[in-house]
């Protein structure tokens, strides 16, 4: 979807760089240093999330190393398959992400198409459409693709149109077929292109002197909390649910990051798990939530290929069963309330479902929270249900239980599959080997057991795989049978509620949703941050560099700082005018003035940056303003 | 310095291990995960260190990327020089650090000495020696250095005495003498080992798919903050002086790390740049802290090859020459008064000073705060005047001018070398290589000018390299002399001062300077951390789970989150007296109780942790107590 109202993006950047929010001194696509604004900005967007989610639910926060094993990475299945496909400008060895290349290419031709179809018909496109054509030619720009004013039949246009629909589900031999089908030349040099090349997003490393232990820089925060679920359900005293939580850094080494900040090799992540019982995914504070609005964009839109959102309550939702149970319900409310807290704009702000086929295999239900910004819609919370997937695959792994037990309040009478080992055939049967044998018979899921009891059954022998071989058993061996058992205690792996928030996405969307341009004044920019979040929260402006002033700004800023008051003392020779215009565009929400009145009856001037009003009343007046909105 | 008195470090980390402060689940030596009270607690330190030097002195924060180019590191330095020396065991191929293998097994042959000569006395080693002895032979067991009682000559033991006290100074090459010369072998399995290599200790990958650019995980936050130097300035309206300040994570690859949280691969820093007038390096604020008592180890003593320490104030030091500057003075008094504001010992703290050799050619003077544990005294924080060295490195590479421009009062008369160019030979001379000859010339130092004068003065001829090549630059071509210029501005490259704490390291010192075991009972552990970092501030404790108490801990655990008390909530089943000495462990220094009483009036039990004092009292008036103290 494209942007609504033209933004100007070029001039926030402009704008961005020269402010000290974000700066780039080592030249390195994707990797970017957050300057005093920036860097206060992200500590203060953190800190209204620890008070919003780890101290309003009593979550466990963590601290867990970056450098990963391959172990740990191998088991939760990055290693394998967090990866992208890359392909290769076969002369100048230019290299490009295979699906981004695909989309300059048709978009580009799309736009081609539009132009040389308004051309013919002697009319300019209409006022919307020129814009939408704008904006989609900016993107066009930073990926440099040539747009030539050629017409597309009907056909061509349409699977043009559903091929980029698709774009981010296709495999590498889809892309590659789709590269071959249309086409597809490197959108700069135009020269032929490799076949898309399969590269994983980690960047590795090596741990230690030997060379022989791998290590991956972690690409999510989740992992650290999953390998430490004991200790912390330990520390929870067993009591279910409970959720861990972690904020830190995380990388992904793009291929061919472009677009700013939002798609970046190393980034700030705050990530929670919630851990819950499969079989109870109410949550206990559901009802303080129920009657948060929210404009959702839910599969069944989408799959009628519509983007059309609408608004709902949690509880609705939740009831509707458009939002699958309670506990993600309740933290989609939460993702919501915190993004007004720090300032994101309600009309901006949607949540789309995710479709089945885009969804990991494990997960039962995914929301993203979705920010308009001059990008598109992006994608800057996720919330999904990954169900009991994370906590079996470590434990697959280290063979340690992951599980929760719970005394029943009356016992239970259930039906369960039951092996019994003839320890007499057995043993003398596969030797060393008897103990992996027995063990991979105690780990198989239902359905194995069904099968085995059938082989064993049916032709008496059955093949078991242990220690990487394959044994044969036979019924003399084994006994398989379904079998009643009494329960005093119900075992049972968690399921997982992963709200998972790209903060450094966040800080950009709402840099977009805070910025606007005073109307008398095209050069005076202003960044309407929420108090709670603006990187100062005052500034000290001495009116002239008189000696009059100073005992006055010395004693003020002890003052403000002692109250926790952010500040920032602007003592430079430019007039107040132009240092009140500074204020407004580092987004100061308060500034106060010294004048030489201030030196005869201590009083001071605020000024709003929102509004310009202006206040003159004593220091210490000013000062309990400031602190009852701090 | 042998810890004065016996500290059961193996009892504290038995319990930090068993209590979630810190794991290590994945196993990796130097890899450490902090729990729920291990991460709030450096949370809490952070947040008291960002307010005592961020907000108190203004500093601009930077938040910069750990992912570092090859080209920013090699200008550091630390691509050729951040290495430390190993060695390997020639048949089993385990690996050991040169430096800790020599230690390893001198302190071993001195220990077996003391004991040879002990038996041939008759007598037991006195008490305190054996106190002493304990401690190394903690030390030691971690190394696994046998110990033979064997005696030594006086000269060998004067030699060994004398190689240990400067262990930390040795060059690869003196290391392989020093191991050739004792036949140092492998303390574990008495093999021969291999000569020292060096080994880069940072983490090295690779940015992007192409392989052809080299990325480092940082080694320190500093380099983040000089490569940003230029727009800070700008950001302070070009005033002097200035500081920036970072936290964040920094790496670095030991070789071998065995020191529990000491010695880590991964760590977090808070660094300040602190930039400073070469030429007045007095701080404004330096009356404040002048009075400010800190324990000093100066160079003198330790010459001398004593390590007594004595009391003085900053003010005393920095009159005396023994702090070099105001500046260095100021933040030494500030460093002392951060540790002591978060729980560390006074009487365990002490300021040692680098000696000549010890320090980085560059540095004027630099003092690490030393904090005793049963560790030894362990370097927490470092505090170097770093000279102009950093900014003068990075400008050399960028050739961006990294200086300040200050307005003189007076314009100034100095003399300084000119470099004249005679165009009409200049560039016919040197075609396309003539600008790069032209600034080359220009960026001579003055002792280079010197020279070339006297050279073109004395042969007529002289060599100027550029652009690799070197060029014969006659008289006819330049005149290089001294001149008398008046200056209206004066340029100067900033001084850094820099404070660099170890996180981690100070975490864990507290850890031990906080533990102790009520005397009643062992099984006690108690972590007495102040109230302003402590893990939790306050936990909740329904006496039992009777259900006419779930209404009070909801409305009581509510009133203390909007209040940002950070709370645990205990309602297990066992013992109030258990979970208070739980609550000790955990080092939470409240607890309120809530009890059958508190249904009928309100009132609850406020239990203080070291004291075990209780007061009854409302709850409201409870929490303003709380409040008052958070």
């Amino acid at each position: 979807m494209a942007t609504e109202k033209p933004f100007d993006r070029s001039a926030l950047e402009r704008f961005c760089r020269l402010e000290p929010f974000v700066s780039q001194p080592a030249g390195v696509a994707g990797l970017y240093d957050y300057g005093p604004s920036g860097s206060a900005l992200m500590n203060n967007i953190i800190s209204v999330w620890r008070n919003h989610f780890v101290l309003e639910e009593e979550m466990l926060e963590l601290d867990t190393s970056i450098m990963t094993t391959y172990d740990v990475l191998k088991t939760s299945g990055h290693v394998d398959k967090f990866a992208d496909w890359m392909c290769k400008d076969l002369k100048n060895g230019e290299i490009f992400r295979a699906d981004h290349v695909v989309e300059a290419v048709l978009e580009a031709r799309l736009q081609g198409d539009r132009e040389a179809r308004a051309a013919k018909e002697g009319k300019t496109l209409d006022a919307k459409q020129l814009e939408a054509d704008k904006a989609k030619d900016a993107k066009k720009k930073k990926k440099k693709g040539t747009v030539v004013a050629v017409e597309l039949s009907e056909g061509v246009r349409k699977t043009y149109e559903e091929t980029l629909a698709q774009i981010d589900n296709y495999s590498g031999e889809e892309l590659a077929d789709i590269m071959k089908k249309f086409d597809i030349r490197s959108p700069e040099s135009g020269n032929e292109l490799s076949t898309p090349q399969e590269f994983n997003l980690m960047f590795e490393s090596s741990i230690g002197p030997t060379g022989q232990l791998k290590g991956y820089l972690r690409p999510e925060t989740a992992q650290g909390q999953f390998l430490n679920f004991k200790k912390l359900l330990e520390f929870n005293n067993d009591k279910m649910p409970f959720a861990s939580a972690q904020v830190g850094r995380s990388f992904r080494n793009e291929i061919s990051p472009r677009s700013g900040l939002l798609r970046v090799r190393e980034f700030t992540m705050a990530e929670i798990e919630h851990f819950v019982d499969p079989e109870n995914k109410q949550h206990p504070k559901f009802e303080e939530v129920k009657d948060v609005k929210i404009r959702v964009l839910p599969k069944g839109t989408q799959l009628q290929g519509k983007t059309e959102t609408y608004e709902i309550t949690v509880g609705e939702a939740v009831e509707k069963k458009i939002i699958d149970n309670q506990t993600l319900g309740y933290f989609i409310a939460r993702i919501y309330l915190f993004l007004m807290k720090i300032g994101i704009k309600a009309d901006r702000l949607r949540f789309r479902q995710h479709m089945d086929n885009e969804m990991a295999h494990y997960a039962c239900d995914c929301w993203d929270a979705e920010i308009q910004t001059s990008y598109g819609w992006i994608e800057c919370v996720g919330c999904a249900d990954r169900s009991a997937y994370d906590l079996t695959v470590h434990s697959r792994r280290t063979k340690e239980k992951l599980v929760v037990r719970e005394q029943l309040a009356e016992p239970r009478i259930v039906e369960q599959w039951q092996v019994e080992i003839n320890k007499k055939t057995f043993g003398p049967k596969f030797k060393k080997s008897a103990k992996a044998v027995e063990e991979a018979l105690m780990t198989y899921t239902d359905e194995c057991y069904a099968k085995l009891q059938k082989d064993l059954d049916s032709v008496g022998v059955a093949l078991v795989e242990a220690d990487g071989q394959k044994f044969e058993i036979s019924k003399d061996d084994v006994t398989v049978k379904r079998a009643t058992v009494t329960e005093h205690i119900r075992e049972y792996t968690p399921n997982v509620i992963e709200p998972s928030f790209g903060i450094g996405r966040i800080l950009y969307a709402l840099l977009e949703h805070s910025w606007w341009v005073r109307e008398d004044d095209e050069a005076r920019n202003v960044l309407s941050f929420p108090v709670s979040v603006a990187p100062f929260k005052c500034c000290l402006l001495p009116l002239s560099g008189n000696a009059a002033f100073e005992p006055f700004v010395k004693k003020f800023s002890r003052e403000l700082r002692k109250n926790g008051i952010s500040t920032r003392t602007d003592d430079s020779k430019t007039s107040i005018g132009r240092r009140y215009s500074r204020n407004d565009e580092l987004g100061i929400p308060y500034a106060i003035t010294i004048d030489f009145q201030t030196v005869e009856d201590n009083t001071v001037t605020l000024r709003m940056r929102d509004s310009t009003e202006q206040i003159r009343d004593t220091f210490e007046n000013i000062l309990k303003i400031l602190k009852e909105d701090n």
